[in-house]
């Protein structure tokens, strides 16, 4: 078939073009000199022209319409990738250009802005910024033409399939069943051991993260890790997968545990078959699902008894004077220590969700025109009231505190939530085939990513999340795993 | 004008293709993973398609021919710019295209077959595929239709305005006025002071080479230093200019002296004015005046006295054990330690042009058809016994040691000895104006970093070679600075 071999050759264009200017963001997040950014931003906005002209150019919309009204009679995976490509585009086209080119120069600057007004703690300064996008992201979903609510889109945008009716339930679910758990955790009086204050060598911790790649069975020779500002993790394949975390030498906890997290995300992108690299299916399938691993890695194993009670005595060795009169049991509460905090990506699994909600809800309001900009600080703060009992001293800490909104990415928050949620429900599937925690206790983590690569991993985007939650779990996405496997979880813990 | 608007935009896009995969490339030589170079490979196989379509495609070239036949009415720096784009691509297409592209094909493939061939001592094994380089190159020489002696033809492309006329007269100096220096200084007899067979620790070393960069006046904000098996300096801008070096523990000179060698190739880089950054005149104007520049850093600077008097106590309290009991004057000496060695790479600075000399009989010979690859492994020998008399092993250690012939390199080496040779010249030339050798004492490099910036560096390709040497020196190209400079300093030393 001719359109599909064009096809094709177009999509390897752009996964070439996509390849190299991924590397350059792993280069400016990792090391590229503080000076060279202006120069960089310039050289990418030509490669972004190129690359966006491809992608949209007549004729690859040509190919991607003749496949799509022949799309009964290709094989289902390129059925689902022209289906998947063909709604992207259908999108991309009704902007306008020019209102698109527009948004690009918002998006080049705004985050900057955001990053000065969170710094000055000085909402105004960000406020018209924010209405912009906002009043961009409405007019764009507007064009779509879609006939669905403008919050439904965002959300389906982040989160194949999902929409306020399926978010509504899982939330109202979690305030119904977790949050009175929640507040009866935070009522528990603890105490913060002596070793949380004291100053951990970032040179050795940097050792102990490099034995965790180890443990969790990461290929060497098929990524690596570094350090950055944001941990996060970055990929061009399953043969080149990177991530990164941070050393705080007052916190021991964020490079270890945001080593795990990373490592959760790039094991998933590890294990992907490379039968799909040429294809628009390559990489994990949603941002849920994503999350659902590393956040799977990162507290359902990592901040697991089992795997403390193997690892820590090599986190001792390393931290002897430091770790030394800190019993297990102590190390192991600290790691899930819950309190009501302030900022998300600082609080404990068990209060995340509530951080989501709120974002939740304010996105909402907002997509409604329930309110405006001009109501955002009061609105935070009124609703971390709500939520957690605390209020903000400033903006900084409160509605100013997440890149995510100067970047447009409105509908983002709620996955971290889901892929929560996710992750207790794989987890309960996982058990009936594992002893996990035997299999965490004896090192054998590779077991684990075994199971994770046949049931979930090696599919890469060629099953929609619900799919996968279907397949894997026997059932739809069910909320009650996540708040069962919490419950259990915390109540041996602190009840 | 027009045209030139055109020229410029196309130049900008090229810029940014190189820019990219230039940053791709720094990566692949410093951290990328194993496993992931044939994606790599393939995915820079399609960008380098695009790159030479946008250089070579008939929108460029009817730019550049519009602009070279009205490039009297250019000013004169674009007119250089297009005289020197235009040389280029009148060769490039010329090739016809099946063959270029099976070039390169052949290219993907010989670096790693001479590798193996290095590896395995298997001169044979590597032959044919180094005969068909040199038949491709043959072949394209005569494409051109330049009415030149071939080898003067590949020898200009490694350095604008050189040919064998002036390279023979460079060597003849040399085998007359410095080879029997040489051999008086190979007759004296040396001791190796015991630090040279002790070992370094790598992070200490770091520690030392970190130093350096601020010794020279690296502008950190600007480039970086990181390490790699083979040290190099790349460059994307002045504001982005990053350097090697390489850790080795049994020869702690190694890191020094590539560190001082790069650190030499990015002075020059960073000092370039950015108002080149959007033409083809940006970057060090030749392999030769760049060599002199690394050169200069290196043998002059960094292998004085003067240097180590100031420098020397810091490596000593680094290297407290290892260098406890040996004196300056020791240690100087064995920085400047000369014999008769098989390496290139690893060779000192008195005998190193014996070893171009070498390289350019051979090649010299090779595209006059005096020899054939069968004659290669003979040949060398002969050579290196009649210049230094010693004989290599085998091949890996003779004929085989360097990887540029295998990249089709031939006309490459001689800008190697006439770099430090321009060195030595500049050095006249700069102690007219500088007492260099109370600079480098009293730690002002900084000082010769400006002399040099403002005679040389901040010109970038705009000047070339011959103009360069003319105006700052007062007299063009002569090996008389050279071989004074080297009889000068190695007298001192050993006589």
């Amino acid at each position: 078939m001719d359109q599909l071999a064009k096809f094709r050759e177009i999509t390897k264009k752009i996964k070439a073009y996509s390849y190299v200017m991924g590397i350059v963001g792993w280069d400016s997040a990792t090391e590229a000199p503080r000076k060279s950014f202006a120069r960089r931003a310039e050289m990418m906005g030509i490669l972004s022209g190129e690359l966006f002209r491809l992608q949209t150019g007549k004729e690859t919309l040509d190919v991607v319409n003749a496949l799509f009204d022949a799309k009964e009679t290709l094989d289902p995976l390129t059925k689902r990738e022209i289906e998947k490509v063909k709604k992207e585009l259908d999108k991309i086209v009704k902007i306008p250009e020019e209102e698109y080119i527009e948004y690009q120069k918002l998006m080049q600057l705004s985050e900057s802005v955001w990053e000065e007004a969170k710094e000055k703690d000085d909402y105004a300064s960000f406020k018209d910024v924010l209405a912009k996008i906002i009043s961009f992201q409405k007019k764009f979903v507007h064009y779509y033409g879609l006939d669905k609510d403008p919050y439904d889109i965002l959300l389906d945008e982040f989160e194949e399939g999902m929409s306020m009716k399926e978010y509504d339930a899982f939330f109202d679910t979690l305030k119904k069943d977790l949050v009175p758990f929640v507040k009866q955790v935070l009522a528990v009086k603890k105490e913060i051991p002596p070793f949380m204050s004291r100053h951990f060598d970032k040179k050795k911790q940097e050792v102990f993260c490099d034995k965790l790649m180890d443990v969790l069975s990461f290929d060497r020779s098929r990524g690596l890790m570094k350090k950055s500002v944001h941990p996060f993790t970055w990929n061009t394949s399953p043969e080149d997968v990177r991530f990164t975390t941070r050393y705080l030498e007052d916190y021991v906890f964020s490079s270890i545990f945001a080593a795990i997290h990373e490592l959760g995300h790039a094991t998933y992108e590890q294990q992907i078959s490379t039968d799909f690299d040429d294809t628009m299916l390559s990489g994990g399938t949603s941002m849920g699902i994503h999350e659902s691993q590393s956040r799977f890695y990162e507290n359902v194993i990592g901040r697991s008894k089992a795997f403390w009670e193997t690892h820590y005595p090599t986190l001792q060795e390393i931290f002897k004077e430091e770790l030394g009169d800190t019993s297990l049991e102590t190390f192991h509460k600290a790691a899930n220590y819950v309190e009501a905090s302030l900022i998300r990506v600082e609080a404990d699994e068990l209060t995340y969700p509530l951080h989501i909600m709120l974002r939740y809800d304010i996105e909402r309001m907002l997509f409604h025109d329930e309110i405006s900009v001009d109501d955002l600080p009061k609105v935070w703060n009124a609703k971390i009231e709500e939520y957690l009992g605390i209020t903000p001293k400033n903006d900084a800490e409160g509605v100013l505190q997440d890149v995510h909104w100067s970047g447009g990415m409105f509908g983002y928050f709620p996955t971290y939530a889901l892929g929560s949620a996710y992750a207790a429900q794989f987890y309960h599937a996982m058990k009936k085939d594992l002893d996990v925690d035997q299999l965490v206790r004896e090192n054998k983590i590779s077991e684990i990513n075994a199971w994770l690569k046949e049931k979930i991993h090696k599919y890469g985007g060629t099953k929609s999340p619900k799919e996968l939650l279907l397949e894997v779990t026997g059932e739809p996405f069910d909320a009650k795993y996540y708040v069962e496997y919490l419950k259990n979880k915390y109540s041996e813990i602190y009840l």
